[in-house]
């Protein structure tokens, strides 16, 4: 038995500090506003959204708050993030009802008087013609203050926030994620980059599997600990395998040396790099090798594999998924096709390691393996897919 | 067509103030540590499991904040929140390496020497003995201040700390969620609920499906917007419907009339209550009308509907769920057998809504029905999935 995944659940380790070298252009700040965050009735993605795509702007995020809805606390913590931060960013409390204060809480901060504004007011009224009279609530969507512009919400009834005063850049943006993230890509992400005339960061990333996080470390050495001058390197363990990851404010080519070096030391673990995903590669090697329709059957994963598959981008060659079977005790056997992959997942041990059963059945066919995969969870019934995924990647060509 | 969920996208909306009415026993806050948390490459769930067990346990987060692995960021936090609380809570920065500065900041911030714990270092021996020497990074994990106790750790290589001087409790624990939630329930959740001398919270819900939240904030009235003394209210949008929540600090019987009214209120939207799930709902009524074995057909779902019925927990006298199929172009029709659930995901339109077309075949047998979904992603599949469970849920003793 082998270790398909070589994965201990953990975070990632990051080897060169965690800033990018050169001083970041400004200081970015978040707030995360909402009773339902601090009562954990909402897991706050939006904050990891946020921080990755601040991070590409070169705006890392030195901090982020989640506040409750109270219009003190939130005066207070827009007028400490203003002052110590150029770039301020709000997510949620821009509702229409009476605790959505984060409106209330910015002018607060700025001491200035919101006043209804009569486009936002007609605005809300067309949204709403559909659905009857406006509610008499939403009017204090249309309220704002005179230093701020207002951001369109094209899905939604709440406006954003742009306000630009005194040095400082403060957006309310709307909890609802889909809602902040069209009106953070539309509206605030340009208006950043235009006003600190902001360096994008560049990033590339190997991805491998079969390859544990500190064996990956001894392997790399120095191109991890001692990368070239303004490089940022990180090992990242995900479910889909071991990311290394590296990020510059300079030259990409930088980071070209890099990635080969690491494909160079990490063989043929390696199954791809940036954008690469275990499942399409998967399904390109299947294609290579003459297969025209995939089908799956899995047992005990909850159709782990099945989403996974179902989920990805097709890729051109590659094998067409067509869809798949999740056995739960009814004692059917894997289907025919033209190939059929098959995941068994097993018992787990003591030490929190799962044996996993695979097989491809059809023209190109794997004979039955058991691997072995770390974690708990929904987690561990990913891995047992992928690692179902990274076999078939690794089919030579005589499996045909 | 009807609207199967009556949901749209959005946050809870909480009905009566947020913390309970009257103050809680000590002010309670949370520092989430890591750089990977503000670059966005790991998504925060420790502070949503937290915010929700110190609600319960009658000491609700007044905030939450994110900060980077910098010891000077970490010792100034450290000791504004001790000022501020009577109780922290830390995850994250326990691991080996020199970007894990959690116990450096809060030994700063307590102005207090760290030393090697021989006990600590023994433990750690012990627990490497099975993979080799212990690396010498890993003496880090050992060190401790004299006013800190150590906190076992039985599935990881971080110890926790206790800290409890100056009347502020300060709590360690590690960034991994399964060490932190293990941590948390056996050492720090009774350390807490002792100290503070805590009256737990009781919590009741209700949970209906078919019903929007505005409906039923209207529906339900007085019993929302004025529940008795000491009562908290919220209303919560999920992908399985939607959620009535009341909770107090007194009696548990004060929520016994709010759950008896809302039920009444929400008639037959009403699937259950407390720790009811749709999935098994659905699959006892199946039992009841006498169906012993299910499965499932599913297209363009990635499967959400076979991923839910395998993850439910069986009901005495349920139905068996023995797995499904998902087509994704495959051409094969649905299965035969004793029960087979169908779901088909339709095109969504420009409002962000969704036709779904939901089947039961076999002994029991609904025809096929075109119900409406909101929102997008993988809760567009899963809402799918929950609006052909809700039908099955309502079926009459006609379907057999």
């Amino acid at each position: 038995m082998t270790d398909a995944s070589g994965i201990a659940e953990r975070g990632p380790t990051l080897f060169s500090s965690v800033a990018l070298h050169s001083e970041p252009m400004a200081n970015a700040e978040l707030l995360s506003i909402g009773a339902e965050l601090l009562l954990g009735e909402t897991v706050d993605t939006n904050a990891a959204f946020l921080g990755r795509e601040l991070a590409g702007l070169g705006l890392p995020l030195s901090g982020v708050r989640m506040l409750p809805d109270d219009r003190v606390v939130l005066r207070d913590a827009f007028a400490d993030a203003r002052r110590r931060s150029e770039v301020v960013i709000a997510t949620g409390g821009l509702g229409p009802t009476h605790d959505d204060l984060s409106r209330e809480g910015l002018a607060d901060a700025l001491g200035e008087a919101m006043r209804e504004d009569p486009v936002l007011i007609t605005t809300l009224e067309e949204r709403f013609r559909a659905l009857g009279p406006m509610p008499e609530a939403n009017r204090r969507q249309a309220m704002i203050v005179p230093s701020a512009e207002a951001l369109d919400n094209p899905i939604g009834s709440a406006p954003g926030w742009w306000v630009d005063r005194d040095g400082a850049v403060t957006a309310l943006l709307p909890g609802v994620p889909s809602e902040m993230r069209q009106m953070w890509t539309e509206q605030v992400r340009p208006r950043l980059a235009a006003r600190f005339a902001l360096a994008p960061v560049a990033i590339r990333s190997v991805k491998a599997f079969g390859i544990g996080e500190s064996a990956m470390a001894e392997r790399l050495g120095a191109i991890l600990t001692r990368p070239p001058e303004g490089v940022e390197t990180g090992i990242y363990a995900r479910d889909d395998g071991v990311h290394v990851r590296f990020s510059t404010r300079g030259e990409l080519s930088t980071l070209d040396r890099c990635v080969e070096e690491t494909v160079r030391a990490l063989g043929d673990n390696v199954y791809g790099t940036d954008d690469d995903d275990l499942a399409t590669v998967a399904m390109a090697r299947l294609g290579e090798l003459g297969t025209r329709e995939l089908c799956s059957w899995e047992a005990d994963t909850e159709g782990a594999l099945l989403a996974i598959l179902s989920a990805a981008a097709p890729a051109n060659g590659a094998v067409r998924y067509v869809g798949g079977v999740l056995d739960v005790g009814g004692g059917g056997g894997p289907p025919v096709g033209d190939a059929v992959l098959q995941v068994s997942l097993l018992h787990q041990d003591a030490g929190g390691r799962s044996r996993v059963r695979v097989a491809l059945s059809g023209a190109v066919s794997m004979p039955p393996t058991e691997l072995r995969i770390h974690g708990s969870g929904p987690q561990r019934l990913r891995r047992a897919a992928y690692a179902a995924l990274d076999a078939v990647r690794r089919l030579s060509s005589s499996a045909r």
